[in-house]
């Protein structure tokens, strides 16, 4: 589906709801209707998508990006004294009803849009409502982006050494994924009990024999996430990696086999969540199944208790589940698994397996 | 002064302002007034500073991280059922006058907190009122983030060969950033006409005789941003870019001169403009002269025109004039400066020179 055609369901989407325009601002829905990679900092990024028209809205340092956006909507831009604003105004020329991505846009620039007269409708849903059903094009990116991913994840693990530093380990995965065109990334790989804070950052820790290794990678190539975790051990695994390892691989086969249309995002989430809860003499279970991943490295449906979003063909969703052992280590395991009308489809291909770091590897 | 310090300043300012508390969601902030580096994605982070109080209200998947920071804030977590506003308004304990950062705050959880009884006040200025005062360990601690930056950047420059081609050559200089214990970075090296769209992205091109390299290199290094520009051309400069340099250069020169007490940020700003637009047969100015920078890579008060915020005592910011000729290239030079109670004080230390990558080198 072209850019284009996307930027019409959204209109028409807009027009079913009453509303007369729906103002984009989120850099992943501002890339999915129009191919721009925004990066705003703090300066004005918009599509407006009004009943017969629409522009797309950029500083005037970024027009020569936004004119050469495979998308047809007029680019409007504005100048450093200004902050769009006006500019912004005179496209959506006075309507009332308006449409905002409310868990993107700023209070402030809300009561901008209020203070003009515009009445502010959530249209979150309705922009990820096209944005969460991925079509084929968008599924062959994310497959993409998932075996560079992969070969990346590959190479760093056969280089693995005991002594090897955190924190050069994730610069190095980062650099080789920007060599291979990931525009973003976003690794997380930690060493012994930091792996059993699942959101530590990367530090001095050096590998040595006994740690597991919890390797999180993620990169933006094409303009879509690949999101996977692997783990290993540092010489043969010990009991408790052993086992942990069984239980969240155990987790992840039935968290994938709930990703079908009929189960909600919360269903998905309790099929591991029982399985690793179970387990909690080998540690805690800190997060849930998962998320949805496109333009946006997170992106809804989240896969937590209470969630009851239904699932539907073109969700792509990371299957993560884990298990946390403070002052021991962590065992995750992440693949990418498109719903479908069918089977859960999976997009990353990787083998399932606790890898062993060789202590006596030169 | 201690994160403690800076929370006991904000809580008396929102009492002088009548406000019973004030929210804090933005990372930045929370990293100024915790020391916890929070990475929210989708998930509530928040510092609530309350009359008599407050906390860090934190997932439970991070509760561990926020307890190692050197906050005597109570940490408050949330477990993945919940997101996080039942245990804020515990903290909150009914307050009707709430601060916000309403630029950061979105709209979704304004409509929250508002139907949950607050009304909520822009606290904005609050918060960076005291964020953009920088103390003397934040001031050591950007000129040790430019130390490590101009180290790369000395580098990068030295091993430019004819053919290198540019994602690599910012895939590099990123890897070595964050082996120098970058936590972030953000390096935009452009080649050719390339440079003459000062926020494109990186690819393909491959650098060749008669090429300007616009080289802006930031990085987070201990909680704090370093922010660079400086140019080079492929063997000798062509007329075009000598002349644009030279212009830069002075209009750089005018606009640190311009960064002192009395003044605001538009002066600045006006001191580089009125020299980059008199050379308009040389190329455009297409942005302003720079804007703060601290724990966020972009700060206000922002350099362009239409701002009078006073500058003080304290202040950082980035100073870089831009002179762009579309199909040509683009000159642009930037350095951190601190404004004082004398002369503005230069925090990056980079030989202020256009360099020359040999053609002839190996």
């Amino acid at each position: 589906m072209s850019v284009d055609d996307r930027v019409a369901r959204l209109r028409a989407a807009a027009g079913e709801a009453g509303l007369g325009a729906v103002l984009v601002t989120s850099p992943p829905s501002i890339f999915y209707l129009t191919g721009l990679d925004a990066e705003p900092f703090e300066r004005l990024y918009a599509v407006a998508v009004t009943a017969r028209g629409g522009a797309l809205i950029v500083p005037a340092l970024d027009r020569e990006g936004a004119e050469r956006a495979p998308t047809s909507l007029e680019v409007v831009d504005y100048s450093a004294a200004s902050d769009g604003f006006p500019e912004l105004a005179g496209v959506l020329d006075g309507v009332r009803a308006l449409g905002v991505e409310q868990e993107h846009l700023s209070l402030a620039r809300a009561r901008r849009l209020q203070d003009a007269g515009a009445e502010l409708h959530d249209a979150q849903a309705l922009v990820m409502g096209l944005r969460e059903r991925k079509d084929a094009d968008e599924l062959a990116a994310i497959r993409h982006a998932c075996t560079v991913v992969v070969d990346a994840m590959e190479r760093m693990f056969s280089g693995l050494r005991v002594g090897d530093v955190e924190r050069e380990v994730n610069a190095r995965i980062a650099f080789e994924l920007a060599s291979a065109g990931a525009t973003e990334s976003h690794p997380l790989i930690l060493f012994g009990p930091n792996a059993s804070r699942p959101h530590d950052a990367p530090g001095d820790r050096t590998l040595a024999p006994g740690d597991v290794v919890c390797a999180d990678v993620s990169a933006r190539i094409g303009g879509y996430w690949a999101d996977l975790t692997r783990c290993a051990t540092v010489g043969p695994p010990t009991d408790w990696a052993q086992r942990a390892w069984v239980v969240v691989r155990d987790a992840q086969a039935a968290a994938i086999e709930a990703a079908r249309v009929g189960a909600t995002a919360q269903d998905i989430d309790a099929a591991q969540r029982s399985i690793v809860e179970a387990a909690s003499d080998l540690g805690a279970c800190l997060h849930g199944a998962g998320h949805a991943v496109g333009a946006e490295i997170h992106e809804p449906p989240f896969l937590v208790p209470g969630r009851d979003a239904p699932l539907a063909p073109g969700h792509v969703l990371t299957i993560e589940p884990g298990l946390y052992a403070e002052g021991v280590g962590g065992i995750r395991l992440e693949d990418d698994v498109a719903v479908t009308d069918g089977d859960p489809l999976l997009l990353s291909d990787m083998p399932l397996e606790l890898r062993e770091v060789r202590v006596d590897q030169p």
